[in-house]
């Protein structure tokens, strides 16, 4: 296995953009990918959960993902390949390996409970797609109902040598990115590069507790690559004044549901996508609910010029 | 939308067999098949959980549904497609549906929780899938941690008209089916046929409250098929002297985990199928667990000769 | 049944103060309830989740609830009552409720599923502990498992006389106040006076959508006070503002686990109580949390110069 | 603390009887204590979530240990005392130990994830009801939602000194008991008493794999210490024709709901208890329901005189 990547910065989640009437908009994919490399991105996911990952055929997800990759160079491509079962996922996997990804993504079933079930099944997914193939850790208990202690995380990343990075999305997970960087520090695990997400609702502080940066989707990724810059450079009430304009709107998309139509609504304004459809279940905002973030927008332009739209 | 198939009888949830390998073994789909043909079956589900669906690749679960459907001849073939999203959903069935399948099963995901958000999902999945096509309702709250209550289910049904019949696996259950039964006598629910699950454990009494048969993958559905049809026959005491003779291996082969795993010897060693292999992450009865099946058979062959193997 | 005190403004929610060794500190139940009085609550709810009543025995619970109304004189107490049974809830609302309690609280337990069994018990609970007896809904399902849709709550209401209050904690919630608020208006809903919770992270839409004001606990009540007031003025961005300079605050004492300690940490560093100290099994914050709040506080007085301790 | 009592044969979980208009009734609870003493068991828990413990006011639960203790005589009695927190399981507990009781069982809540949450969880309540009571490691997942793996058990067992024994009750739990026995014989763990329970639906089976007896209630305990007896002697046939004769009731009695109102009411028609009333919100058998038990209990009674009832 040829050595990882080193994960840091913005690995922006990008969304998958549609047509009106649901077909993928292969040239919102180009824009969309040109203004991530623009805006300083270190790396991208594709196909995980807002993503919209299982509202697409397999070929659809193949599409996007070598569509993605030869539009974004060098960039780091992961893509989420989380699936009820080995089988899609490893062929999945492959598919994307073959065409130049650097990574992917699994997601743990909500049917885990145990510490040992938890480290059992990731050891036997990173068998099943190839040994060989980074992966990244997602850690979402609000979404999968699954809790990973931090020794569980660490167990993964020892035993599992694929192990690349991890996502972390525990609510509360602030003093988890202290416990890991303990470990690191002590010895007793190998590094870990840790990459935040939850919309990025606690980058502030978790940069400051040792995060390496961001892996979420929140619509001004741009303004994640500063904070994430400001944060390194030790620069923290710039970081935090920078967040804290955002904060208001970070807050609404971050709602489980709508929180998708949110992200794609407002990069549609930005010029961003074309169109901010959702595939079915995925519903259009409501008119108040849109009225919202437009008036979240407005009084975002008075402190951060990008969001003039 | 052709009239559906008044489904009834034992519409047997089908294993997929494996070589020692992991690869699928034809052969043994072939007997497997013919052994349920003889039975006496009156339908066969594949592809279903205990079918060890999500461990298939796409195009291994075409290849089983086509080489079931020409085998079978004329017996209705139902497959099972739940999926994460309704895009795999819609590419299975379409596959099946073209090959000759009666209709399709579908699970519940398991973050629904409001009534109507139930109804909803069935109604999204049906208009995914084709309303032309007849769908399943499968309500195994046990595994799905969904409720249907019995209002739930007739809003289903009525809502949407390819509703072809329940598999009713909720626990407890015996009422459930008795007030479904009292809205259709009262005019309130279009007929709705209930065929049971949960490994029959329940069959005996499910038949009397107004279940049609049973939709399962017990390793004996030969008894199955007779206890239903002594059910029917008004031959209580005789369809109970059967019933309970199974019990205690029917019971054993519940348990939720090694459950697939007994199935699969005991047809092993039935000569139905030639190895008793699990895909991973399903693992082999332990050798404790083996000798106790054994047991149990040698119980039963005092009782039923079908036992004798 | 008299009628019911119509509910709105901030009914904040008490933390119950304790000396270092965990017996209840009177004195500062005394100066929270002054020190709310002055901030300009219009009510109080004691012994809620956050309240850490299960970690109360009776006698404590009412002589805690003695205390405040002794203390609160004329302003309505709302009391926590939820219980794994219909007995202890029974027996602590007759003791409070003949003490001078308004009403009491009731969250669903969360094994609760369909949309009649929520309906369900919360009928039987009213009729459990008197007919009479005003009680508030909680409808929060991050922490109870429960999901009541709009529907649910209108039947609750509906069916129950003794239905006081909302205390609206769904996430999202926006459109469930202006699903619930259309009702009303279109006249299939009595009025239903709804007090929002979450901490208050969207106390600044949810007044817009309808809410009447603030159910919770957040460590700066007049805040809260003042953006209930400025809301139902119409000064749309004076609420804004006054909400969002406290926003970074408000989502770091969201924390679930953590967030309480942050809460009787800024209480006490505000000298509204002697002693951030939680019972077992709550914790104390870490010292990088502690540093953290102090870093908020720091930035917040700067812009609220409450936030000067 | 003085020696834990060994633990073994069956310690039968108490309902709790009531006259038909709710209250408590004291001289059923006598007769059913005699019968329980003639039937042979070796101890006897009340107040189990089978006793409808969360349904009684602190002052019911107290009469009943009371009662029971003092009919009881010597037979160790063993008090549920599961709570939301540790205030008011510290106040039954020693109220009950003041009166006599042999220790006192606790189910997790069922919040808790981690393999660390659980054993701390224990830790805390061990030291917070005194850590020189006896306490019962309740296993029960399918209702309490937690999954203990053995080494968790092993954890608590090893890091509790007041660990008692394991009422087990996971599902499936076979292999669960062999490698806890495997770790005492290895030297891994010291001895701990195990009795079954789940309405003893594989006690056949568990006391072959290791367990000391029973620690449930179904509706015949004078057949669960006969197996027990049998078992344990070795005559294994003998043990499992008693047994699969009651298996048909046992299923039925193992519903979750409706079990309990089965329970009692054989328990009534054997003239054990006076009524089959439960307080609410549990209910009644349906008429269906009722006639179904009839018919097992007839069919039963050609095979175990017991039933002639």
């Amino acid at each position: 296995m040829k050595p990882h990547i080193e994960a840091g910065g913005v690995y922006v989640i990008a969304p998958t953009p549609f047509h009106p009437d649901g077909r993928i908009d292969d040239s919102s994919i180009d824009r969309m990918t040109d203004f991530f490399l623009q805006a300083g991105v270190t790396g991208m996911t594709v196909l995980g959960q807002l993503g919209e990952a299982p509202k697409m055929a397999h070929d659809e997800s193949v599409g996007i993902v070598k569509r993605v990759i030869a539009r974004a160079k060098s960039l780091p491509i992961v893509v989420g390949v989380s699936a009820p079962g080995f089988a899609a996922m490893r062929a999945l996997t492959q598919d994307v390996m073959a065409m130049g990804a650097a990574g992917v993504m699994i997601a743990p079933p909500n049917t885990l409970r145990t510490d040992d079930s938890i480290v059992q099944y990731y050891k036997q997914a990173s068998e099943a797609i190839g040994s060989d193939v980074p992966f990244v850790i997602q850690d979402y208990p609000l979404t999968f109902s699954v809790q990973m202690a931090p020794s569980v995380i660490r167990r993964i990343h020892t035993e599992c040598p694929a192990s690349w990075f991890l996502k972390h999305e525990d609510w509360p997970g602030l003093d988890k990115i202290s416990q890991l960087r303990a470990w690191e520090k002590d010895g007793s695990m190998r590094r870990l590069p840790i990459l935040v997400g939850n919309n990025a609702l606690f980058l502030d502080f978790e940069m400051e507790r040792g995060a390496d940066g961001a892996n979420t989707g929140y619509c001004f990724p741009d303004m994640l690559v500063d904070v994430v810059r400001l944060s390194k450079a030790g620069k923290r009430d710039d970081a935090h004044d920078l967040f804290d304009a955002h904060l208001p709107l970070i807050r609404y998309e971050q709602q489980p549901g709508p929180g998708l139509a949110v992200r794609k609504y407002v990069m549609m304004r930005r010029g961003i996508i074309a169109s901010d459809t959702l595939r079915k279940p995925g519903g259009a905002l409501t008119p108040a609910a849109r009225a919202e973030v437009d008036y979240l927008l407005s009084r975002l332009a008075q402190k951060d010029s990008r969001a003039k739209v």
